[in-house]
């Protein structure tokens, strides 16, 4: 490879590595009014990293690249260079009014002061993709944007096939655990007892705490300051020990694939993380297929009792049946893994209508409302809890949503595959999940961006992404209830 | 001022603090993996920042400045670009060698192996000197990065002229708390209730808690990372509460002087602290004028005895007795305010007779120690606790430790002028101390680089650094038990 590039790729690996430790710093630990500074310092990172990005020794350094990594650092140089200076910067200031329309719109309940802004930013998002081009329609583009090699097409025909089966295994969950108090595992649970399993969890699961650590924010995260330096972040009820667990075993997930990466390609596509769809997969593969299942809690389960003195009342069947409770709820972030999808399906939708213009901003409520009637049974009581509730759409993220679900299906897929090498099950039976590990390690993390998110699954289980085993793994845990 | 030069400005303010955060986050989170990449994360910042330091566009800049920031900024590209860069580049790898050779030398109690390195560190540091400059000898051009318009002869009379006094104040001191037990004071700290008076007395002093913050680090310091974001650490001992309160306080008050100074210049010397001499004059106002008086006491005592069960045996005389006990120990670290400055003397005089060919490095450990029988009384058991202590030498600090006796006749000196302020002195007696924050922020945070040191110290007090009210205010505390 060119020294030259080669420079270039790491000066940006370290200028993006740094920007990424001073955002942590204001998530974690920064005091309330460094905000304003620290948002110049991060300004100038930016403005840094897009400078060398459509710089011309980028775009002739690409020539000196190979494979994947030309492939994709080309394809980030076109589409930086495509924008013109205007659009990014009319982009980054709607936005920021944006967000601060949300936030008063969401306090008052009400979609409508919102809407303008929506409307100028579904505006800038069509702009966007038809500077980015497209083959079938606008949506495209922005999906490609998290999700590498996806056509809205394929992903609506994918969610189309799913939904009704989705719909009625959600139904039929959430009637199996009505009997089931909302509240069951509730009780006392100090933080620093939190803290330790937490931290016994992840670190059985193979995270590396010698290079990563956890901290407490508002909002959970996982990010990524260097080679293997991954910092996940959670929160704590203080009532309810699982929110938090769940919390760092999903964010677990996203550091083990980050930490598996190849660490001398940092700086490349060949060591970064695929997609977000692929990175959602392997959070709800340890959230959810490791972290709800029969195996995991044989083990755990006598740990939780020694450290929260009310659980020693449950048998693990019982335990099981309150941690695989499902119930409707209006908030996508309070879902289930049995009513979870329904959420993004709905999303997707509303934001493919409004980029191709068959929904207008102003009727995003009645349509919002509509669909969750229909696919949920009631109508969300206000804005706040329907169309208002998320801040994707606030910060220009259209095209993100999608990725929740294929994460979810491709998890299943991932883990069914996973499952048929007989160390992996015979492990797993035995509460070992070191193998499993490997497993993705193996037939996922290695790979960084090398491939294509489908051209990875395929390799890995012999067929692109495939709902069947998602379905199974759904009606086996809230059908079945075999857990 | 030209707006090229202003925005260069920025961009070293912006490129600095990046790099001061990622040196907190590394002594204060960073998991033990990061620091190989943090070390080139840093490097690469500094080599950014020394590049546009000694750049065409920053010299041609100058011309637009003025005042004091034309001449610091000038100082500064000077002594940036005096030096040729094989000679920083050496200083750069002999300085991680002999850090390493003078860790393992400490381990073995034994400082030949660490000679040869201090032997290029002094031979570095004479061709720096002559590289900048100097009127009398090499060990001014030293000084003088640490200590703006200090001279060698002048300190060196300074010193000469007060170590009999400090002598026998110290043998006094020490020889009258001998029937006070070294551990009157200790007893059960948790550090959460040490946290807590750590916090509310920092806050009470001043110290804006909405910019800044206290965490936890082996080596107590405090760093900015941007306007008034100033970050204090500290350690706990769990027997002794009084070792962080008193380490908080000095921080606190390096992160008062901090806070202090001129927000909107904080990209030039106008906006930033003049010289480690005021900085520590600052630290030791709140550690030693005001947090070992008596006023202090009677107001903090009580609530003292409320978080620590143990001190609720004493009378205010006795805990007084107790916090301001004086004995002679080998480690400078560990000095009582009655013996800290024999300690500087001792290492000045070393410092200045390496520099000047009159002392060789071979005869370090011997020299150390008859200075040390001299001023102290006995010989230290062997280097690690005698010339292989502190860390400043093997890192190329030559010239620094004066500034820590400086900062103590300083804080003595901008003590007794504020305390000649009816309002200052009356508050003060009443433990109510803003009234002598706002003084210190008239009178030195304000003016931030515009005056040199001695400038500055004029002003304040109508004379330059003068030791009288220091040997006055040592003699009331350590003769006459007067607090």
């Amino acid at each position: 490879m060119g020294g030259l590039m080669q420079e270039l790729l790491r000066e940006l690996s370290l200028l993006s590595s740094i920007a990424s430790n001073l955002g942590w710093d204001q998530e974690t630990y920064a005091p309330p009014a460094a905000v304003s500074f620290r948002a110049e310092q991060l300004s100038f990172l930016h403005g840094r990293i897009h400078q060398l990005r459509t710089s011309p020794q980028f775009r002739d350094g690409l020539e000196s690249l190979e494979g994947a990594n030309q492939r994709e650092l080309t394809h980030q140089y076109e589409r930086a260079t495509k924008l013109p200076q205007e659009l990014v910067e009319r982009e980054s200031s709607t936005s920021t009014l944006a967000k601060a329309a949300w936030d008063q719109a969401r306090k008052n309940r009400t979609f409508e002061p919102f809407a303008p802004y929506l409307e100028k930013l579904i505006t800038i998002a069509r702009e966007k993709a038809d500077y980015w081009g497209y083959e079938d329609e606008p949506y495209d583009a922005l999906l490609c944007e998290y999700e590498r090699g996806a056509k809205t097409q394929e992903v609506a025909s994918l969610f189309e096939s799913i939904e009704s089966d989705l719909a009625g295994i959600a139904a039929a969950a959430v009637s199996q655990s009505a009997s089931i108090a909302p509240d069951l595992l509730h009780g006392p649970a100090p933080v620093e007892e939190q803290q330790i399993l937490n931290q016994e969890v992840a670190e059985s699961l193979g995270f590396d705490f010698e290079a990563g650590r956890i901290d407490t924010t508002a909002h959970p995260f996982c990010t990524t300051l260097g080679p293997k330096d991954v910092r996940l972040t959670t929160r704590y009820d203080d009532h309810d020990f699982s929110s938090s667990l769940f919390g760092v075993m999903h964010e677990t997930g996203h550091g083990l694939y980050e930490q598996g990466l190849p660490s001398p390609d940092f700086h490349l596509p060949s060591g970064q993380a695929v997609s977000l769809g692929i990175h959602e997969s392997q959070s709800r593969l340890w959230e959810n297929h490791v972290g709800r299942s029969r195996p995991f809690w044989e083990k755990w389960l006598p740990r939780a009792q020694e450290l929260f003195v009310h659980l020693r009342k449950f048998t693990l069947d019982e335990f099981l049946l309150g941690i695989n409770r499902a119930a409707y709820s209006p908030i996508r972030v309070e879902a289930d893994e049995a009513t979870y999808d329904l959420h993004i399906l709905l999303r997707f939708r509303i934001e493919r209508a409004l980029l191709s213009g068959d929904l207008q901003v102003r009727d995003v409520p009645g349509a919002w409302n509509d669909l969750f009637k229909e696919l949920f049974g009631f109508v969300p009581a206000h804005d706040s809890e329907g169309c208002l509730q998320d801040i994707h759409w606030s910060m220009g993220g259209l095209g993100y949503f999608a990725t929740y679900s294929l994460g979810n299906i491709n998890s299943a897929q991932l883990f069914e595959a996973a499952m048929k090498d007989p160390e992996v099950h015979t492990n797993f039976e035995q509460a070992n999940f070191l193998p499993l590990l490997e497993w993705m390690q193996l037939h996922i993390h290695q790979h960084g961006s090398c491939y294509f998110p489908q051209e990875l699954m395929h390799q890995a289980t012999g067929s692109p992404t495939n709902p069947e085993p998602y379905l199974a793994h759904l009606r086996k845990r809230f059908i079945n209830f075999s857990q």
